[in-house]
């Protein structure tokens, strides 16, 4: 469980004093403030803070005087027409702020992320919880054969059982040499700043992440993918959800143009309008490599 | 006066109706939200949205899972020394958005800070409205003779007269014709993108401009500086008010630090343990050029 | 013509004297260094600088220790899979520099890439040229009755030579306006960051631009498309002739994959499918509105 | 020792041929080109590529047509002037593209400078190398009693070879187990994105790292600091070096106003000019915290 009872009863306090705004309100949002979305084995996502909903993508793209048009039908075909078009500006005008527990090698990927506000729990000043990320045993997968960067089969047994066995002892033995590393006792205690580099990848740590709504979509088009690993992935997944109930009509397009739509090259359409005009096309006819021509027919078979 | 009844109407039905939140609240802003802050004959600046307050920054230096401290003035004393060490990413997790209108000259100006989102009325998609600055008065200053890019004495009457009077009537007659030219009545009329090549830089645009707390206090240490143009500065001024209200605590670090401190070069530093040693340190044995030697008795005199 | 003898015979020596160098060079790029690239009846896009060629994009790809591959045939290959599946960042290692003549209200649109360097000449310090864009008749269009934001036919003789008129009178006034608001003949003159506020839009101004060629592709995927305003359409096609010469075949997999390809929606690949497998799809069974739909049947009969 | 003989024949190689190029070139920087220079136990820094010399900053400054000024004299002075007053444009207009091999726990701390481009050794693709950063034994520090974030004294003997032990055991041993789990032979072999969460932040990656002068200033500035921690520190005193070698006049005038200089508060002047003015300025009487008259003390002494 990622949260101690000290953690839930601030986070109660915090959900139990609701105050006067004049700003514009989500309140789909308002119904995950704070809330710890659990993810991982010891890690969360929790929504800090937000700022605007879907009117104020529209209000912003009319630069407009009031809030958006009165009829929410209106709004959401304005906003589909904005995403279809590649306007970004106006998704830039909502923000978000996510305190999220996450180990470090999940964390070396999301930074990648430039776009976006980042307040890291510091291992110089402070000293590092005694969490790590142990895969379930069905996410203990084998190299993939045929992607150098993905997986392949789950790990039959006694080799998954080993593997368990070497991630549990070695972080367990790692934060055990930390702790002996930075004891005072009875000596002078090495500085946190280096202690810390013995601890692997998959410990935890934590942030407070803040980014707009474009650069939001943009990570949930990458990360929520299915290419992207498995453990930032349920990260990502975790967000769409809240982005869903945080702007629907924002986040239906996203699903539409982005999540669910697909780019195809020119010779791609090229390849299209020939088969439309009942042309058999192949990859020999095509002007594609048996690499491109092997994504183009998943494509266009839809898997 | 820059807004037009139904404007005013708008600020005031988007004010009158207050909604609960569980988001930090800061009251000093709620009390600026929509209102129009008037700049210049014809411009504004409007508060639509803001993220955080003061505890905003200390609950993101700190990573808590609760907000800041219960004692604002410890905030305080944190807030100052992340201040004056040079911490940016906890003041970057307080976001704010305004509506400005102002002159093309001041947004080209604006424009070139970067780490911002915009959403600006498009001259090709509508109309602009026949609204241009005039400087008053005090405000129409001749040509500095010492520095390139300032202002020096107020201009005399006859010149100033002239000056008001090219203004008034290229403003006047640049609009008229660029009406003339879209007119539709009897002919096709000229497309918007292209009519509005005529209108000069005088002109009023207005744009959403959303960025965070670290960014815009280097916008106003740069545009609230007495060496920036006077047009932008009274917009930095403007919103140095706003700002004053919605983070108190990080307001008064940035005044004392950034607006009211002064940077000193090594040579400068080494001069003034000099003449705190009680030496008679002169442009010639300071090791700095005129210039230099000029703005650093200027500093330390005071003015 | 943009450049006097002084810049040309400045060009010339630039061009008169190689040096030895131990980087990455570009022979299709060295024969663009300095020259102007006319644009418009007096604008310009100069090459001033450029870090990197196709072997960069591979190099940073695989963070090698020497230069890319042996066979340019696989650069190729590996530089259109990394196009293809959008990884960035080696495309950002190969960075631009220009020196671009254009008209202020180009220089607006231009200036929201953010992602980009600019020094812009200053009509604060400097006095501005007098050199304003007169559209070329043939572009002379009226507003489209379609689309707010774009084009019709070309205007007729009256109506056509009458906006002629307009321009070229309202610029030649107002520079001399300009010119007699700075003099200081006789009288103090006005401060020149007051006197360029009544210098209309079409004024030509000039900037040293600098951005990655990830940003520029994006860049020229949205200025380069046919829906872009046609006066920064042709500074973006004279950019893109030029980067066709220094990273070829990087330009050679943006143009398949992101000019000349297109999006499609998951609506859109929906229908797309029922097509193929000999569904007769109509706006009414696609689920798309009338505009989506519009575009969609235009993108699949390629107009 | 860094570097294997084939990735040493690979830089000969690359240094062995010079080209012509019209481009500028800043000799003290080919010197530089390719080479590695070490840095802790096993790492270094490359440099691949550079844009621009003293006088390319000069030239963009100007929007010059031709390079910069005939006299590198007023170059330094110009390039002064620009440092004194904040302009950071024309420094972004040089760009620099390293290579750099260095501890992970030092590449978390490096990636928080985002306005830069990585790529990155992927760990998901490859395998990682057999190297850990084991600090020197007069870098074994404890923590400071003073400074939650800084070292006090070397550790003594028997702790500090408790520590080195542990240090060395604990590396060899997850990386032993790192390519055990990798291991295909008789078994599966687990998923290279997933074995690599078991090695310790002191293990050594390497990426192509780009950025522009101006960033590259702000990131010397904090990363070569004193208060910076030790083992990025010798990673930014490396570039510093190379900086200097590059844009001399530059570097000089970073020396001078940014690493040399320091930033006093409103009150740190104020208190200054009535000690000049021969008052007695005390804490009490300074306004100050006793923090920040400890930090002024200091400053005036010049300690």
């Amino acid at each position: 469980m990622p949260l101690t009872p000290d953690q839930i009863s601030e986070i109660e306090s915090a959900r139990a004093t609701p105050r006067h705004t004049l700003r514009a309100v989500s309140e789909g949002m308002e119904a995950h403030l704070y809330r710890a979305h659990e993810v991982l084995d010891h890690g969360f996502v929790r929504v800090i803070d937000y700022m605007g909903d879907d009117g104020a993508i529209v209000q912003a793209a009319r630069v407009s005087y009031g809030a958006g048009t009165k009829a929410a039908r209106d709004d959401a075909g304005l906003i589909r027409y904005l995403m279809r078009h590649w306007h970004s500006t106006p998704f830039e005008m909502c923000e978000v702020k996510l305190h999220v527990k996450l180990p470090i090698f999940v964390a070396r990927q999301w930074i990648r992320h430039r776009t976006a506000n980042v307040n890291e729990y510091s291992a110089r000043y402070s000293i590092m919880d005694r969490e790590f990320y142990i895969p379930a045993p069905e996410q203990l997968a084998a190299q993939s054969q045929v992607n150098n960067q993905g997986r392949g089969a789950v790990l039959d047994g006694p080799e998954a059982a080993r593997v368990l066995e070497i991630l549990k002892t070695d972080a367990a033995r790692s934060y055990d040499h930390y702790e002996e590393m930075l004891s005072q006792e009875g000596k002078q205690g090495l500085a946190r700043e280096l202690a810390r580099m013995n601890l692997p990848a998959n410990i935890y740590t934590q942030w407070y992440w803040k980014t707009d709504l474009h650069n939001l979509f943009h990570f949930l088009r990458l990360r929520a993918d299915r290419h992207a690993q498995y453990e930032i992935r349920v990260y990502a997944e975790t967000i769409a959800r809240i982005v869903a109930d945080w702007v629907p009509a924002a986040y239906g397009a996203f699903e539409d143009y982005r999540m669910g739509g697909a780019t195809l090259s020119a010779k791609g359409l090229d390849c299209l309008r020939r088969m439309l005009a009942g042309e058999a096309v192949t990859q020999e006819n095509s002007g594609m490599s048996k690499g491109e021509w092997r994504e183009f027919e998943q494509l266009i078979a839809g898997n």
